[in-house]
């Protein structure tokens, strides 16, 4: 593979320093570089710098080079999206029409809709479905800017068909350029079959599943979903502390519905982030920032249920590093758009335009520990990298629900423009 | 130019029948042909109808047509967006970064903001540099499938800006291959200079520009800003009479922020259209139904403002014809994305996936006049047509936030993809 330079970019946001996951000011710090200037060589970036500087070192070198000019246009790292139910069967389409044509929760449920009816369409489908339908929605991620995607299980909610997606998302990662990395989340719903019956799930979870789950390596972290009339905190508590002991790193679905002591819950077992926090306490997010959680909020998923958006600007503030995602799901996010989510970030959480970008990058990197690969245009980490149709990050915020994607490379190799 | 045979579509949403603007369940009927058939020549629709039924007529001539097979995808009209201020200088994504940096309105204002920036970077452009700006503006509406749009002055508020605003729009027409309908606004806001002398602005409206814009036809429609603290109804009346003597129909941008009567000037002037309509009173909603006003409702305006959106569902039930736009303009709407306001049709005024799309397509048109010719796939309308990476338009509302957009020909010129 040919080394790759891009060169003159208007701005060329770096993302470089110490700190990761960014909090407070530091999520203003874009390290921006004017005329900027990146070389690849062998998927790895070897320098950063100006233009003027980088000249010096590879001018001589340039004929074998694929040089890019990038004058006039913004370059940033590839967008990381840490938190997605990408691998799943079927879509829900008619669904979403039945119920704006006015069908209630029951008329869909009775139509074999809602979270179930994704379960059974992924339990039904071969490994080889799987493949293929989540591999078009990874390449609608690339077109999004998107280069790091996490994937959770949970549309199983059976050891069989658990174990199927995170094998989906092995294979995948290995199939597909994109950077897959893996959640379980066993814990996503209570079975139909187990309804009434939460303990004995739960036991199947954590004596039959986690432990092949860890065993074989299928994933890195483990996500439970602790809400009301879902998993209790005690619940869901049992579970996390059962996947560390295994090796597995906790994540969780906190305070979406209702405030029910999940941001709590995350401070207490050491997550390393938290998911939606719609509703999550003052007091919650004040034990996440002292805890060092990171604060993972779904706005577009929140616009799509028509909800008040996360207190993303609140939690800023207040020393909670936040990272972003879109949630990508077939029920409440059908979207692959992390430039949407950036848009809705500073529009419904209030973020500025270089918050909602490092959210999106570093901390989106932190949230999943990629952070030493990904996340930052820094030397030694992957060649991860977005063109832009804009000039600047704050144009890629201002002109909303546009993708402006130009061109992205993935460890170096271009995939799409 | 080669013939355009576009065959096999699975959903090519035809909009047939007589019924323009369409109201109430009208809304819900595409007249959806499967494994649909077009076929263009010199720029027109020949004929539509299944793939079977066209082979019988063109097969033979299919060696000299450019033929392109949609198997699998959704084929609908190019999008019209029927309410935009897309002719205006400079940019304003500082400000939008610095209100969420925290500063304040006066800040702003201080800092030389707000809409009388755009009025004075409008003023100080001159007439290439607004060609140069709205050209790159117009080439975004086609990349999101939007092949007609109008575009209103209104950032001059003098004779001779206002004057340059519309023959830069006619120049475009001309010069782009996008239709571009022109919509004369004087009345969009009470220039600096006439602050606490609304009268006299509204005689130079009146009486210095409105018949030159007449005189020389640069102007379908005559619309004005209706809102307290801006024109009253009274005023806006005044104006819009005015405009109906010398041959403008009358628009109105009606009940944003406050309900203040809009919705039943428009009702009682006879407006083709009702912009906004955020606060309209029920009483304002039933008198446009019976007025034939058509709704000209614009939901990304809504969620850039943190807005509720209108009550769109509440009208197409009352009988009102509803179409959507983006409001494309620099201040409260920075985005040429009709494919996320028709998800936000859906989304957050809870129109289903059929009508958001009859609101996108026909009843857009009728709202600019341009129903002969654009808006439906039917036989002597233009060739104005988007092709779909989706398979349904189901599909096309639910997998929200993204461009969707394949394929876009322009009166049978392939323009995109
Ligand atoms: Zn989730
Ligand atoms: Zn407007």
């Amino acid at each position: 593979m040919k080394p790759l330079w891009i060169k003159h970019a208007a701005q060329l946001v770096s993302l470089s320093g110490e700190n990761a996951p960014r909090i407070k000011e530091q999520m203003s710090d874009l390290a921006i570089i004017e005329d900027g200037s990146v070389w690849i060589e062998n998927g790895e970036i070897i320098a950063v710098g100006t233009t003027d500087e980088l000249e010096k070192s590879f001018s001589s070198r340039s004929q074998e080079a694929d040089v890019v000019d990038a004058t006039g246009r913004l370059v940033t790292p590839g967008l990381v999206d840490p938190h997605t139910h990408v691998a799943f069967g079927g879509s829900r389409e008619r669904e979403f029409e039945m119920r704006l044509e006015g069908a209630t929760y029951m008329d869909i449920m009775n139509a074999g809709g809602g979270i179930h009816a994704t379960t059974r369409m992924t339990r039904e489908a071969t490994e080889d479905e799987l493949v293929a339908q989540t591999t078009k929605r990874l390449d609608s991620f690339f077109q999004h800017g998107v280069t790091t995607v996490e994937g959770k299980s949970g549309y199983g909610l059976d050891l069989e068909t658990e174990l199927k997606q995170l094998r989906v998302m092995k294979r995948l990662n290995e199939l597909h350029p994109i950077d897959l990395v893996p959640t379980f989340m066993g814990a996503h719903a209570v079975p139909q079959e187990y309804k009434g019956n939460e303990e004995a799930y739960i036991d199947v979870v954590v004596n039959e599943i986690l432990p092949v789950v860890a065993e074989e390596k299928l994933a890195i972290f483990n996500d439970v979903f602790c809400e009301k009339g879902v998993f209790t905190p005690a619940q869901s508590e049992r579970i996390l502390e059962a996947g560390k002991k295994l090796g597995l790193v906790p994540k969780i679905h906190a305070d979406e519905i209702e405030s029910y002591g999940g941001a709590e819950l995350a401070a207490k077992v050491g997550a390393i982030s938290a998911e939606h926090l719609l509703k999550a306490s003052d007091e919650g997010i004040k034990q996440m920032a002292e805890a060092g959680v990171i604060a993972c909020l779904l706005p577009a998923t929140a616009l799509y249920l028509r909800e008040e958006a996360a207190k993303g600007r609140q939690m800023v503030d207040a020393g909670v590093a936040v990272a972003i995602s879109t949630d990508c799901n077939p029920g409440s996010s059908p979207t692959t758009s992390m430039p949407l989510v950036m848009n809705l970030a500073c529009i419904s959480m209030r973020l500025t335009p270089a918050e909602a970008l490092v959210a999106a990058t570093i901390n989106a990197a932190c949230a999943i520990q990629m952070e030493d690969r990904v996340g930052s245009l820094e030397v030694g980490k992957q060649g991860d990298i977005v063109l832009w149709n804009v000039a600047s990050y704050q144009e890629l915020q201002y002109l909303f629900g546009v993708n402006h994607v130009g061109v992205v490379w993935k460890k170096g190799e271009r995939v799409v423009g």
